[in-house]
């Protein structure tokens, strides 16, 4: 079996020898993933399930840097699935890492998966009818609530974890009124934020979100991450992130 | 008459000479009515309301920094507003800044208000069942919800704006999704937000919230601000909001 086609790469994670395929063309992933993978606080033993998982990037991250225990990744377009699963065979982590392909709308899809202990996802940023829609779908749905509100997504997500469950995620903060108060509508309470600048001068373009399942209100405000140095270069905080340093 | 007490100080603003009086031991203003005097945008004529107004900081640095027509702070301790009504007359500001001593949770006392353009307010930060009560009651209730709670405050700013009026607020960013939630339950759309940190690797200990009466949803998270050089000197940020350079 030809695990990499010709459309497709195959990138090294730098992390525990992991690599994963990615198409040339479709959405790649970027340092939101690798943020909120740094982002989550994933004990060993735990099951974490990935919502809008794409080809999987943020489950084989946390399969490298975590212990966690089963990690699910869970995406609606069939072909990115497929190949995410080529990755799982690659990296052999077939023991720890899956993926299913299914709508996160899908409550009977939902009770087939068990109850975990922590959520992530990284969900398209965009309202559907806002700026231009990229022609390529996958790229679209990738960044654009097409197939998935946010509110799908915290739906989905309140389903899925236990009582007290957790979920990180990777958002843009124009949304952050949006995540706090949907969050709220559905009982998970947002505990955790931490802004992310391009350098210390800049307007944030970032922001990690932790929640949790039916706690009580208390928000950790945590210090930034500031992606770039002023003189362009990455600062020692992502190279840290990033396990170049 | 004898404007300034035995128990008060007379503080210079270096604000187009303006200076305002102060208890010795009680509540006295800080950074946080300075930024939001700076975060307000208030534009020739316009009419602002300060609720929580305490000795009166932000009307007078407003009066100081903007061409605003009527600056009214509502005060519910008659001691501080009776101090900011001497303020008043010293400045000989009696033309522009009035204070009025009631309740803003008093709906028949906001409906002798004509209706304002802008809202500022510097509210109580902590939950009334949150940490050590002062045990100076003037300084528990500017810091505790014990005469108002979030919510009174965006309920009466509700109802003294006109529409599409603007709210600016200060708060600590731990009640973010607080204010957020409750806004947006009032009709208030969160529209700016800013966070000042102490310093670039601190966690933010302010957060600056503009919202807007009848808006649509779309948050700008703006540059945030650093009070503190990493030596502890402050910025030059902060020296050009306080005038100084």
């Amino acid at each position: 079996m030809e695990l990499v086609k010709n459309d497709e790469t195959l990138d090294d994670l730098q992390l525990k020898g992991i690599n994963i395929i990615q198409k040339k063309t479709a959405f790649r992933f970027g340092v939101d993933a690798v943020l909120l993978a740094d982002f989550a606080k994933i004990k060993k033993g735990m099951d974490v399930i990935d919502l809008c998982t794409g080809g999987g990037i943020v489950p084989f991250l946390i399969a490298g840097k975590t212990e966690a225990k089963n990690i699910t990744g869970v995406e609606i377009q069939e072909d990115m699935t497929e190949m995410a699963i080529r990755s799982v065979v690659l990296n052999r982590l077939e023991d720890r890492v899956k993926f299913i392909n299914g709508d996160l709308k899908d409550a009977k899809l939902l009770k087939t998966l068990p109850k975990c202990d922590v959520i992530t996802v990284n969900p398209p940023y965009k309202l559907k009818n806002s700026g231009i829609i990229n022609p390529d779908d996958k790229n679209a749905i990738a960044r654009h609530e097409i197939c998935c509100t946010l509110e799908d997504v915290i739906v989905a997500a309140k389903k899925l974890l236990k009582d007290n469950g957790k979920i990180y995620m990777v958002h843009r903060p124009e949304r952050l009124a949006d995540i706090f108060c949907i969050m709220r509508k559905h009982k998970i309470e947002p505990k955790r934020v931490k802004m992310v600048y391009p350098s210390v001068k800049k307007a944030p373009n970032i922001v990690l979100v932790e929640g949790h399942k039916n706690a009580r209100a208390f928000l950790k405000c945590e210090e930034p991450i500031y992606v770039h140095n002023e003189d362009g270069s990455y600062t020692n905080e992502i190279d840290k992130i990033y396990g170049r340093i």
